[in-house]
């Protein structure tokens, strides 16, 4: 009998391991590792399975951190001469969470997910659990394989045949990334220039100036940097008429 | 003249030669690099400097993201008994801005800065452009010498030297840190888990149940997965009286 559920357990761990080569391209190396990462907490909710199964959601964290930084050098290399804001723009469009949810989808991860099966009918929760997923994957393949091989995987899978940089381009985030485009299309100089940072009960308060051409045109002031940055774009596509 | 003004040159890069291997332990490769990493943007308005000169920020969106990923693989090593909330709160309290800018200027990075010198007698401009210039010097140092070498400078000169985990552990940051503090002491498993996703107005919503003891206690429920589970927190929190 112990041996029967060892072999019948062999021989799932085979199938697993089939079905991730099809769909990663290479053998995995520990495949413990790929079983947390299709695994998602409400597993636990299935009858007869252990409540203290762990879930993909420590390797999640990790995965996320690996493919950020791995896009992060990849938009940095591409585009040598934009500045930060449109690479944390671009970054934003390539690992948001629908970005990732299609990937996940497109590359056949909601057919290895183990949940709680009375979700199955909820595809929003379908593709939500796969773009985690997706990113525990490759927190998985991180510790499995290593950086380079991590690293190489994202670059010629996942970005080159999934990531069309051209379409990226012409999405709109918000009024920064609206500006961007239209500064890029003009070819002018955009630049956002922390100008000055000033304590108001005892939070700080960032001066965000928009540069264009090296000549300031508006401030935006704000306790984000981010925010900052926003207002001040907001108030120069108003000016603009964009 | 021309060999004189080489000659500076030459005597200035050595010094700043010198001075990174001060401060970091290591001679430089490619010293270009990390006169880029010490550059402000503000720079550009000091007289007699070239405007199109560039500044550290391309950099420093590298840097973070190397930072943010080998943060998050020494704390997924460091507590593997810990969830995925718990490393994100751990990594925001290392790699805030705060902390950088503190550790920044520990390391003592602000003294080799090229900024607006009119703003040299606003300290906390300064601390700001420290905390980025050495998030921009990890950048540096990633595509001077690769990978590895940057992992172990964060992790032997940075992790090591300047985190306290211990001390961490007991700051707060919100109520999730909050609760998950508590339950660290009370010996409760507390775990977050998105219960269900449904759309509203095409927006997604999340709904995040906290798990105490693998029994369900309250949700939280939001456009942002985050703020949902700060929501199910601060309910949580209420009813503890903590």
């Amino acid at each position: 009998m112990i041996r029967g559920f060892i072999n019948s357990r062999i021989s799932r761990d085979k199938k697993l391991y089939q079905k991730l080569h099809n769909l990663l391209g290479f053998y995995p190396g520990k495949i413990s590792l790929y079983k947390i990462a299709i695994t998602h907490n409400s597993y636990r909710n299935t009858p007869n399975n252990d409540p203290k199964k762990v879930n993909n959601e420590r390797l999640e964290f990790l995965g996320d951190a690996v493919l950020g930084m791995v896009v992060a050098e990849k938009l940095y290399l591409k585009f040598p001469y934009k500045n930060e804001g449109f690479l944390t723009e671009m970054r934003s469009k390539i690992v948001g969470r629908s970005k990732l949810n299609s990937i996940g989808k497109k590359m056949g991860i909601h057919q290895l997910l183990h949940y709680d099966i009375k979700l199955k009918n909820n595809p929003v929760f379908i593709d939500a659990i796969t773009g985690n997923a997706f990113e525990s994957i490759i927190g998985a393949i991180y510790l499995d394989k290593g950086f380079q091989f991590t690293k190489n995987f994202i670059l010629n899978k996942i970005l080159e045949q999934h990531i069309d940089f051209e379409e990226l381009l012409i999405q709109e985030l918000s009024y920064k990334a609206k500006l961007v485009k239209w500064a890029q299309k003009e070819k002018k100089k955009l630049d956002f220039s922390l100008k000055n940072v000033e304590m108001e009960n005892k939070r700080k308060i960032y001066e965000v100036a928009i540069l264009l051409d090296d000549e300031e045109i508006v401030v935006g002031k704000n306790h984000s940097k981010k925010i900052a940055e926003e207002l001040a774009s907001q108030k120069f596509c108003l000016q603009l008429s964009i």
